[in-house]
């Protein structure tokens, strides 16, 4: 009898060895952190003892599920900002919530309650991409979990580097200091095509290689990072991948949602995996993974959670499902990616693509003791046949609930058992997570509040300001605006003829101007389109003669976002449009620049024309000076002081209904 | 003070009324089924009293979820068959299943396990197909869910009738005896258009019509069967139900993937609804549903988990989950189908869509009291922020899990508290399956034992029986063919050119032969192809002149279905390939009419041409007198002995391989 640590024994041990064995009445013996033996119960209590003998009656014994792929410190950001579009939800609330947040106490405390879920959910191993990896190597190591973890490059400033040549250099720390690990494997995680260059990508693939480490990145996960591939670089994304010699190193490429079959070749030839995220793909709008495919063409495919702020849970037992089912509507075919591949993917083939294949993901002699224990009968999965032998996987696959995992070990250590985590204090930790959620909360509740500070936390975008005196009136003698221009003080400096279609957005307090100037030139070229961004207060700042009005735009700036983007970011109260023709001409009145506006409202359609006089202004004195000398051309012009307008075109009756 | 049963408070009541009230430290009154009464704590107390108080502290209070279309009593199916194309699976195993074990006692423990799984998933309603109705109904009143139960008309006999008529009277019975339950609405479901006729649409809506009851119906789940309905009928499935009058009753359509625009706007038009399931939809293959159009065109879609056959839970978390993100992708946008909308179509738009709006699907005064309470903060949802009024929504659809259900109310009756189910025995009902199971087990390993019995499983094939005696050998003299022909004692009665291409099947007592015949006419014209299926057992029934051999082909029939079709059914050990070109001469010889063959093996190559000589028997003594003229023939054509071939081609060396 040989002495042994611990021994498993339940009603099946599904091995996900090569052959596949479902060992019925089976067995597991567990010696320091290795799996000894694998057998039937009898086999194994023949020749091993052991003090610890863990009985698992209508219970399955499993290899712990693999997550390829998952951002474990995004946790603690996890609801945040759901069913928006990916610029609205990154730029608007992902990321200036990290420039703020995201410090090496916080990323510890987003790993262990991560971990505390995929412990819950049977998951042993995870593959991860963020800031900070050396804080997230700490926790995981603390829980005793299995790690891959991947320090993010990024050819912007990040949390915890000021530039790429920082964030090389605390990678290069980072490997040195926890490789050798027995649950850790560090490594190097190029954000993305689109968020690094090339020379960027070839850098990080020789560290990689220096160290004989992974290199993890996201791969063509929307159509649109294909197409602007093809548009700048002149390939599609793996090609340019190879000719960046990224397949220098060991490479696991998450989502790979827009690849084709020679994408794949290319990936296969390189010895490259993928981590497939099927939930995460589904709810940005990414596709469908072709996995089929990829399975045809050999490829080797892991299944990953992603991060929970696009998920919005690191539940393995739904993306398992989820892979087998969507895989069957993609490739049009029920029979594509059965239970027993889907499962596959979920442990031995994850850690291949983990490159933990000689470690974790099957029930195998020489592996590591990272084993689940599951209820195989509960309601929920009732009645079960067994006329079919790979109807353990279905059942496993289809209708089993990551609550139905009752026991975990990793690397021989208990983490769960009966429910209970043994490494984590869930209590404590949630406590500090709500902390950390009132801090955001607050945050962004203020910004949200203060729709300047909104406009500036997208960022990349100036911030101007301007006060304008002007006046406005119905011009019912349309012949005045030659006599104005004619007069005798007035030079024309330029003209432009625009069509201007203007969104209001409304608020408590403020009024966000999004405006597409068509200028329509003479010689019916192609017109020029601009767009542009307002922000005002309703409030007038001064009144002079009546007449006459000082406003003030506190922020104008190109518009380098859609329409829809800013809708969605904003979420105005109201919205107004106005489209207006307008004849514009810059001109110079007793030496002082000005802008007059002939104006026709189109939509929602006014009867007469409008004038505008207008000129930027900067201190009192100024604009009180313009404002003299505007009054001078409206008398001029014998406008009646009934048609001036004090309001703007939007506060007009009938347009602001 | 107003005296009630139970009051029920919580941390917050997500009402999913029209105004979508969520009350935080909210609380419902109930007094018999009825909701009395929602509003904040504080105001529930200083108005009612109960001697029922129910404290949810850290859990919030739902309507409960309906789920608008499953067929309850195949509970006891789940897992039976998975992974297998849709007519493998309903020919091959679901339907003899069902033909030999539903009954009603079958029916009402389907329905019970699956009320089981339903309510511990916080589902209170649900729309079902299928047989013995009336026992699903009485099941269902007896553990207190609110059904809408619809009994299914078939044109073929089903478990329950032997004909369309039996079905239709028993329907006007199960209608006539359940209508006014206070928890059960009885409906008729005529299957779908591809198993019902016109007339049938016609008389089935015309009884629902009668009664004001539901009809429930699947509609374009594939693409297959829209495509039939334009070959068949000239139309698409919608219009089709149209003129065949269906919406003359209050008709509910599950699936409905592959519907247009127009055909939106009909079912609006007509006041129809939908029931969306989108794990059923995506593990068939059947397509992913067009559900933000759907919204769009403001149709009210609910959510339905399907039966357990086809996806394989009972859980509406999963569904609601999987229905925003999947449509998401479908409608590529990421804004599509927001949580609250989910959250919407599984609540007080799924009633409506059961044509129960007024009696279940949201928290309100006048309602049933249809409740459920779940847990607030598990770690799998953890942290919560409180910016943004939809979160809530986000939490309970993209990361909350069924588990997460604690109590659940239906019509007034808890039926689950802290996790237990108060009006079922799961141990019992789990022990009754188990017994299902194993008879249905050894059903099917019987029938998989037995290759003839399970081609008479799939129908609809008529079985053929045949003895040949027959020689075969190498033919080096190809002169001694015409020599043949030329015998003064034979008549040439019929001359045919066949391309043969033969799949076999292989297993260990049997084998099955699928051949396509392609005949090549002299004329050139476009060849004929035949498919014809013959089991044999590889055993000789008998050896004359150690030359002639006698064979027993046990079924004989034309093929009806795909190779694959075959091949997925059957699972054979091995499979091989043979693919031949064959002259055949049907010929008199004294009398008696034999088949002459001339056969090149093509694939896998065979050097030599052969010789067949053949001819049908059913007797012991007709057999030997044939045996002695094929003999003849075979010392007449002077082949050596060693030429002879006993062997079928599969057989020979070379091809055995």
């Amino acid at each position: 009898m040989k002495q042994v640590d611990t021994i498993i024994q339940g009603d099946a041990v599904i091995t996900m060895n090569k052959q596949f064995d479902v060992i019925v009445d089976g067995a597991v013996a567990v010696k320091d952190a290795d799996i000894i033996a694998v057998g039937t119960r009898d086999e194994i209590l023949a020749h091993y003892e052991a003090d610890n003998i863990v009985d698992c009656a209508g219970q399955y014994i499993l290899p712990g599920l693999v997550n390829t792929h998952t951002h474990v410190p995004m946790t603690l950001l996890r609801g945040l900002a759901d069913d928006l579009r990916l610029d609205v939800w990154l730029m608007g609330y992902i990321m200036p919530t990290e420039r703020e947040f995201v410090t090496p106490e916080f990323c510890r405390l987003g790993t262990k309650i991560a971990c505390a879920e995929m412990i819950r959910s049977g998951i042993t191993s995870f593959a991860d991409m963020y800031y900070y990896e050396a804080d997230v190597a700490a926790a995981t190591a603390e829980v005793g979990m299995r790690g891959v973890l991947g320090e993010t490059i990024l050819k912007f400033p990040a949390p915890d580097a000021e530039s790429y040549d920082q964030s090389l250099a605390y990678t290069r720390r980072f490997i040195e200091e926890w490789r050798g690990h027995s649950l850790i494997t560090p490594a190097i995680a190029p954000h993305a095509p689109y968020t690094v260059t090339d020379e960027m990508l070839e850098q990080c693939a020789r560290l990689a290689a220096e160290f004989d480490v992974p290199l993890l990145i996201h791969i063509s996960e929307t159509a649109l990072e294909v197409e602007d591939n093809i548009r700048i670089y002149g390939n599609r994304v793996i090609p340019r991948m190879q000719n960046a010699r990224l397949f220098d190193a060991r490479v696991l490429a998450a989502h790979c949602v827009h690849i084709d079959r020679s994408e794949m070749r290319m990936i296969r030839h390189h010895g490259a995996t993928v981590a497939h995220c099927p939930s995460s793909n589904l709810k940005v709008a990414a596709g469908i993974a072709p996995i089929a495919e990829m399975l045809e063409e050999k490829l080797i495919v892991g299944i990953g959670t992603d991060g929970t702020s696009s998920n919005n849970a690191l539940d393995m037992f739904e993306e398992v499902r989820l892979a087998a089912i969507l895989a069957k509507t993609k490739a049009n075919d029920p029979t594509a990616v059965p239970a027993k591949q889907a499962l596959l993917m979920a442990t031995r083939q994850g850690a291949e693509a983990m490159y933990l294949g000689d470690v974790t993901g099957s029930l195998e002699v020489g592996k590591r003791a990272d084993i689940i224990v599951m209820d195989a009968h509960p309601v929920h999965n009732m009645p079960q046949f067994e006329r079919d032998p790979d109807g353990i996987y279905a059942r496993i696959v289809y209708a089993a609930k990551s609550t139905d995992v009752v026991h975990v070990m990793c690397n021989g250590q208990w983490l769960m058992l009966n429910r209970e985590l043994l490494t984590l204090n869930e209590t404590e930790l949630l406590a500090q997570a709500a902390d950390y959620a009132r801090q955001i909360d607050s945050f962004l509740i203020e910004r949200e509040g203060d729709i300047l500070s909104k406009l500036l936390a997208i960022g990349g975008i100036e911030q101007g300001e301007s006060y304008e005196v002007q006046a406005k009136a119905v011009l019912r003698d349309e012949a005045a605006i030659d006599r104005l221009l004619n007069h005798p003080d007035v030079e024309i400096v330029k003209h432009i003829h625009y069509q201007q279609y203007d969104t209001y957005f409304l608020f408590d307090e403020a009024r966000l101007r999004y405006r597409e100037d068509e200028s329509i030139d003479a010689g019916l070229e192609v017109p020029q389109v601009r767009s542009r961004l307002t922000l005002t207060t309703p409030a007038k700042e001064h009144v002079f003669h009546s007449a006459v009005v000082l406003s003030h735009s506190r922020f104008i700036a190109d518009a380098d976002r859609s329409l829809r983007f800013y809708r969605e970011y904003f979420q105005p109260k109201a919205e107004r449009n106005l489209e207006k023709d307008r004849l514009r001409w810059h001109i110079r009145y007793k030496g002082v620049l000005m802008y007059v506006n002939y104006d026709r409202v189109i939509d929602p359609e006014l009867p007469e024309p409008f004038i505008e006089i207008k000129s930027r202004t900067w201190s009192e004195a100024d604009s009180e000076k313009k404002a003299d000398l505007i009054q001078e051309l409206l008398d001029y012009l014998a406008i009646p002081a009934d048609d001036i307008v004090p309001a703007d075109y939007l506060e007009m009756e009938g347009l602001a209904k």
